[in-house]
């Protein structure tokens, strides 16, 4: 089978993305998808643009995305890059900014795509042990020898660093570039972008498929220093030059325009998952402290694959990883309250 | 500006598409899309899509559009992958089957990008060089150290191998993996699709932007044997789970569908083609003959980009490319009978 295959293909063990199966009256707690639609205007928007020109290439230069994403965030649009999906963004990033010579400070627990990346950039990694309860020892993240990316906050724990800490990473980490992956910023969290302001060496990278309620058109973005935006588009024009169409594009752009809309969902679903917590801690859940659309639970003594297991069992999906460190912990997306009212149902049955 | 570029990065020189410039009533003749517009039923599909289901993920295994792919194609849906556009694909092959120690055949001029990945990927290139008159020696393409890359059309001269000469290549490169990009075969090419059948390292890579009138949505893909394709999606995984969208899925999917009305196009194209020829020739150029939506001309003693400058104050674009065997030449992308007459007139006041 492996036959054809280069010796880089041959060695690697992808990501394997939560499940989306085709069932009925499926509560779908496993991707941390917004529960709720993206803004009409994105509908129309994208309906505006479906005509005989997507003949044409799009904008490779992602013009009016970038500007929209620099209007919302006080940013000029030449410190923003647009890719397909907030995974491209990184992995581009990993091959803009990262050296085989000079390892990468990430945290031991985080979103697994990043080892995935390691291994297929060749870039070694110095990983820095979360504590037993799962925050960072943030000096541990200083000095780097190739550079610094964290999820803040960080997945699929939740756990969000303070600002100060962020800009003592970015301070200790001079001539490196620290990359804050904001993929659950907007749920209540502090966003970094600031930073990108004080230091050129800070790259934030966000996704629009769960703030913005489009995981399905496949849309992220970076925000930094001139320097770093060239670097991400050196990459980028060496690989493909239009990695987003016609439609996303206009319908990212709506989105990023009506802010009003997302904040008032994703402040429902940072309601919700207070909610929940609260509910999980009366049954006698352990619950990290979650600033974004999920939360990372534990019940004592029941494995997390049995409570994934158990909540399929009333058509309700989550995610489970088996490592050792987190084996007894499941991660639950906030849905609707309708949605959690059900994961709740289904959990005292267990209890 | 590059203090904070990886060394890959600071290595890179980036593609250079067509310009895309925003100019009232220009003819637009240097990026190779289709004058006409994508099927009806493709905007249609995507309408049904438009909903509020796009705030979940995609099918990250394309399986309806592999699906279509594999039944327009006579081969089964796990010989094909799809992809964000055909250099989405192309990058991903070069992840997936070279490697840095074997040389990789290629023709000294074709697609241009073939040698930013050659660069990105640390590949090294065993240059065939093309004869005077741009036709292939198809012996030299034979054992290969690290596999073989050909355009076929080859671009930017539109010529063709024969299937016996792509056979030949097939079977004196066994345990190389031969990709043969048909990019242009629609438009009276004859596709290599059945030598995968008999033949496991042989891969098929096609784009949707040309003969599909989708440049605006972003969709390639390649056929080839169970063994080829897992290696795509090894790479592709370890990349980005979800490099097509909802829409982009759809729309591909109805447009693979829709073959009748996509071969009237692009016959028509093709008798284009050859109308706008016998003129250029008439007027004294010497035009290769080509299989492709474009040709690639010159007339004795005028630089092509003199031809270019003249095509411009016409509000026409066309292509050129600033290397010493080809600078005499322009690709002319074929458009409408009316957009070649209007090119064929400007091109008088040069004569």
């Amino acid at each position: 089978m492996k036959k054809y295959f280069s010796k880089l293909a041959a060695a690697q063990t992808p990501y394997i993305p939560g499940e989306q199966p085709k069932i009925d009256n499926l509560i779908k707690l496993n991707s941390n998808e917004n529960p709720y639609p993206p803004s009409h205007h994105v509908i129309e928007a994208i309906q505006n643009e479906l005509n005989d020109a997507l003949r044409l290439y799009p904008d490779a230069k992602t013009t009016k995305l970038n500007e929209a994403i620099a209007r919302k965030n006080g940013v000029l649009p030449e410190n923003v890059f647009s890719g397909n999906g907030s995974d491209e963004v990184l992995s581009m990033a990993f091959m803009a900014f990262f050296d085989s010579d000079r390892p990468v400070k990430m945290y031991n627990i985080s979103y697994s795509f990043y080892d995935v990346y390691a291994k297929l950039y060749n870039i070694v990694v110095d990983y820095v042990n979360l504590k037993e309860d799962f925050t960072a020892p943030v000096e541990q993240l200083y000095n780097s020898k190739g550079g610094v990316l964290i999820a803040n906050p960080n997945a699929p724990t939740g756990i969000e660093l303070t600002q100060d800490e962020l800009e003592a990473i970015a301070i200790n980490n001079k001539d490196r570039v620290v990359i804050f992956d904001e993929a659950y910023v907007n749920f209540g969290g502090t966003t970094a972008v600031p930073l990108t302001k004080k230091y050129d060496n800070v790259l934030i990278i966000r996704t629009m498929s769960k703030a913005n309620s489009l995981a399905g058109i496949r849309v992220g973005y970076a925000i930094g220093s001139v320097g770093l935006i060239s670097a991400l588009n050196t990459i980028k024009n060496s690989i493909n030059s239009f990695t987003l169409d016609r439609l996303a594009l206009a319908g990212a752009t709506a989105a990023i325009e009506d802010n009003e809309y997302y904040e008032k969902i994703n402040q429902q679903i940072a309601d919700t998952r207070e909610y929940f917590t609260g509910k999980l801690v009366e049954m006698g859940f352990t619950v990290l402290p979650s600033k974004a659309n999920f939360v990372f639970a534990k019940l004592n003594g029941i494995d997390g694959q049995r409570i994934l297991d158990h909540l399929k069992t009333y058509n309700i999906l989550v995610r489970y990883f088996n490592r050792e460190e987190i084996k007894d912990y499941v991660r639950i997306s906030i849905g609707t309250k309708e949605d959690m009212d059900a994961c709740l149902d289904a959990l005292k049955q267990l209890v």
